[in-house]
């Protein structure tokens, strides 16, 4: 069967026809994401994938966006996309003007998915894919399903405390992974220590600009001592939140991904992996494996995760 | 239909015919644990069971048990029961000598089926059981179905980090839960502060013998300044390792049970409530129940998952 694949995001809409027995895309598709509301962004979807359905047989559509989507396909809140300030029913919406069967679900959980069907999860039943980028998210697969959780939001690992009373997350809460382990953290912590009189080649590097995962590579790369020192407690942090997984799930591999965690590649694993420890009957290992589907995770995740569920 | 459940501890095993559609129980036997090995042991259950046996209409036999169970019912470790130096087939033994079905479980992830479907966790798909004994166990329960893991070892979160660099665990790492919430850790850490010289009601009222979960409560009611101090750091811990679940899982309900939580009761469940927090899309509530089922959750658990992998 094919599927179109759609990946929402903040700034860009991917639409890609994927054959769903082999995880094979054709016909990539692109525009910007309206940035005037939810009723353009779905007409925006709409015509995206009436141009690729043209050429092809395609038998339903998915849908991957970065936000809380229920079972049944209604979006409650999508901070990253301008005006969805109500729930809006994206599946019934394009089901009913696409007249084609669509699944929506949250766009990290496409990506555990992707990794572990056609990506670096190959193999195992037990996964969970963690993403690292501004934020941090991720996937739960367990005995080869997704785990979708009671409100569709299982997977939220970024969240969870790894630091009691640490520092504040983005969130507001304190002692979050993400607030050590996401690009928005580290820059923070950076500025804040540069504020105080350290001296930084990560922010000197970015200047006033956000810094990227690939300023961040380059002050590792030039010997940066804060940078260092954000990433030792990135790497702590990491193993406690992908450990304290690993034991709970007895998972035999986590997929790591997402843009920092490709800036800084195998050498970053390799740290975490080290740093991990398990007592109990525990698992006595678990293996981390570097994500091998980059950009077209969500497109292709977001197709198999409605291939399973409309079959 | 109608199952024997077993219940293999340390000191005793207890079985029941338990009628799996309702969740009743009749017909209890104990007898103590022979200390002299497997064979004995299994043994011990074979006899048992035939004595129930006799007076009823048993499809099956569900056996329960505090080790590593893979999930073909081979007992790789059981660290509790004298002589268990190797792995078991437990399962295939006593099929053989019984002549029915058995299906061999984790005691901890007994508990959580018990309490799912006949306890504290009735009415949701989704939920976690975590048992604060002399350490801490626990099981999870998702779409209605318990979580195995790779190795048949999911739940073990009295071996996750809530402190990094915490207090030293029974399993010789640091900062576990069960070095803050078991009675084990407790008893540590509060004869490690009577030797430092504080006074504590609590390694008083114990003396030489073991701290048990009724001189917590104890000493708790009689205001032991260093009780509540090591209670406040359970809560904490507990608070953690509870909220993580529940964020990860997207949980809507755990049921906390075992001997130091039934002796604290809902006041130590208030607290942990009130230190849970939340951030991100996470859940903005996880209710926490008192389980329900006390010296039966193995027992019927047992039966109750047996008849679920015999379906």
């Amino acid at each position: 069967m094919k599927v179109v694949g759609v990946d929402l995001g903040g700034t860009k809409i991917l639409t890609r026809v994927v054959d769903v027995d082999t995880g094979k895309s054709v016909g990539r598709e692109k525009v910007p994401t309206p940035r005037t509301g939810p009723k353009d962004v779905l007409d925006a979807i709409v015509a995206l994938v009436r141009e690729l359905d043209g050429s092809d047989d395609v038998g339903a559509i998915g849908v991957g966006m970065p936000g809380l989507v229920t079972r049944d396909g209604v979006v409650d809140q999508c901070p990253n996309i301008p005006g969805w300030d109500e729930p809006v029913a994206v599946a019934k919406t394009l089901a009913k003007a696409l007249d084609r069967p669509v699944v929506v679900a949250n766009d990290v959980n496409c990506g555990a998915v992707a990794e572990h069907r056609v990506g670096a999860g190959q193999g195992v039943d037990d996964l969970m894919a963690v993403f690292v980028g501004t934020g941090v998210g991720g996937g739960i697969i367990l005995d080869g399903r997704l785990v979708e959780g009671s409100r569709g939001m299982a997977g939220e690992v970024g969240h969870i405390t790894v630091v009691d009373d640490g520092r504040v997350c983005g969130c507001g809460e304190r002692g979050h992974l993400e607030a050590y382990a996401g690009r928005a953290g580290i820059e923070r912590e950076a500025r804040r220590l540069v504020e105080r009189g350290r001296k930084s080649k990560l922010v000197e590097l970015a200047g006033d600009s956000q810094i990227k995962s690939r300023h961040i590579a380059d002050a590792v790369a030039a010997g940066d001592e804060v940078t260092n020192e954000l990433l030792d407690d990135a790497v702590k942090a990491l193993a406690i939140g992908v450990g304290n997984m690993a034991t709970i799930l007895d998972l035999p591999r986590v997929v790591l991904g997402g843009g920092v965690i490709d800036k800084l590649g195998q050498p970053f694993i390799d740290q975490i992996a080290g740093s991990l420890s398990f007592g109990g009957f525990g698992p006595t290992v678990c293996e981390l494996a570097l994500a091998q589907r980059l950009d077209d995770a969500g497109v292709v995740g977001a197709a198999l995760l409605a291939a399973d569920r409309l079959r």
